[in-house]
């Protein structure tokens, strides 16, 4: 594979204090030349279901070849591993926590390794802190895979298992879809974990979310302002909004709210 | 004109999810080497005139051939225009919603154009979602502007029309200029859409808001911590602040209030 | 020195507004490779103090010959001098308000200047504005400077003065080391200005903040979910969290608040 140059970072720091900022420093220590995009850095802390939900929806718009590090990491330090994929033209790094257990869970033909901790000083990576692995082992190693200095095959172990996904997949029915709200965006829309094409066999599906049945259209401008909708996002998931509002405030409802498609004759 | 390379973006996506990145990443794709600034995502959602005031006073800042794009898009996905304008040796991208309504009433000699969509696909962009076109429209044809690989008048069609601006201009009289607050900084400051060359003819001006009348003074420091002190500040405009504290909570008062310079006497 | 074309910045302006953008839009005006990096925008309003201990404890994570600039600046407009320093491989820029005062203390060898306002126009650096030097003095100097085009010693004054750091040293006894808390991260964990070496003469060493008594470990791993500790964090002092919560709300402390580390007998 040949990389890109180009390294996102995704984690729960927050903007407060330098955390990110120093993680860059150590990137540009071993590649000037690399761009670094923040995916997001406020994924609820503690919470890796929500970085690897949007690691998995998001990799695609970036160039092949590009690496992808997730940090929500609340057993830093611990015996915790540390887990390098190659998989659809793109390098993935996080905790083995789950955090990228469902992406894996879809990801045939990946190519998955455990990190090699011995690897750390043939790269000349000094002993890491118990608590920020994601300066001192993360952002050095994805340097090095960004700029081909070296590969998940001469730092890894291959392995065929991963701690799973913390939240169920969907339940399908034949007449229904359920599943769960995995994040709220700044507008507070409703975004589940529902993708479209479990709707297929549904007859006129209708979204069901905090008691009440919401319409499945195709923008927000469909509605008038200050009504709700739902829609197949930009994602391929569904979600559902308040036309010019706030659908979490308005509902009352947030990440973990179940949230189902049926059948609009159920 | 020739391009700088760099490409801003200012939004009201907030910085939850990685609406902003994959922007980034659609870019990168097509445009390795773009430099990408972030002007500001804490717009207030669904309010086009803050995203316009700061991008009109701002764009003047970064090099010329520099791509500002400004996306708050309540009509997405409807049968809004996208606007892509060349003025002043910068390109300016942005849905026709009023959003760049005031700079283009003070332009003159820009070229105007609307998005002529059929050239996304010569362009060799896929069909665009219906709710995210900042990823899937502007991102791509802001990268290829930037790399000068296309211009505006090959993928625009050429207009002199446009959605007006939602806030007013100021209103001027021989001894007062009234006007809006049209933000408040992260220090609380009030910053107006009063220009200062709209006070040369009023002697002794003094501001008036919440009820208030605050003397126009040069700097933070000329007042002591805990007084109130208006300026005419960095971008050219009318502005209050709490000296070391916040005037917004002082007073009482935000976006959308009335705000007056008036002659001393009065 | 070499300069890494890096530039790291540090403020107390947020993310509301353009005001860290326009200030890259001025660093590519004069230096279109620049890789500009964030530390952090969230340094409370007016507290040069939390800038200069995260500059101080981070610049090491970057490469040699970058240029850090930090500005939380009151007296922006008034006589205050603008620091430029040369230590340990790294350029600093700053206010001299105390921004840089602990540093300074610690920083044998360093070259310090103060600018030569008059240097400006050498540069072909516009009169700045009374308001914004972050924009108007220190991005352009900063560009300058990480371009190779200028030095501290071409424009400034050399000195071994500056105001002193606003926050007292740690009080060192031979049982038991007082100190403040400098910051809280975004996870609530209280980061004080206590360094590792201070504790070295501590048998089996406590925490003592908030009225509690707190064990040092090593990582936060240690405990239980729900648990207090205290460690040796990732930049050279000691932290108070709560494993997988927050310690400040937990305590209900923040900033400033005393904090000790004892000798377990005491």
């Amino acid at each position: 594979m040949q990389p890109s140059g180009v390294i996102t970072i995704t984690t729960d720091f927050g903007h407060k204090g330098p955390f990110v900022g120093v993680m860059k420093g150590v990137i540009l220590q071993r590649y000037r030349d690399a761009q670094v995009v923040d995916l997001t850095h406020e994924i609820p802390a503690q919470w890796p279901p929500e970085a690897g939900f949007w690691v998995r929806r998001s990799y695609r718009y970036f160039p092949p070849g590009t690496v992808h590090v997730a940090i929500v990491d609340p057993g830093v330090g611990t015996e915790r591993d540390i887990l390098i994929i190659e998989h659809d033209h793109h390098y993935f790094m996080a905790p083995d926590n789950g955090l990228l257990g469902r992406m894996l869970d879809h990801a045939d033909g990946a190519l998955i390794f455990r990190l090699d901790f011995s690897a750390l000083e043939r790269l000349n990576i000094p002993v890491p802190s118990n608590t920020f692995h994601g300066r001192d082992i993360f952002a050095p190693i994805a340097a090095e895979l960004a700029a081909g200095t070296t590969t998940p095959v001469a730092i890894g172990i291959a392995t065929d298992t991963w701690i799973p996904a913390w939240v169920d997949e969907p339940e399908v029915r034949p007449d229904a879809v359920s599943g769960s709200v995995m994040t709220v965006d700044g507008f507070g829309n409703l975004i589940s974990n529902i993708d479209a094409h479990l709707l297929e066999s549904l007859s006129q599906p209708v979204v069901q979310v905090a008691g009440r049945k919401i319409p499945l259209l195709t923008t927000y401008g469909n509605v008038k302002p200050g009504e709700y909708l739902a829609l197949v996002n930009s994602f391929g998931v569904v979600e559902v909004a308040l036309a010019e509002s706030n659908a979490a405030e308005g509902l009352g409802v947030g990440r973990g709210a179940p949230i189902s498609v049926v059948a609009k004759e159920t």
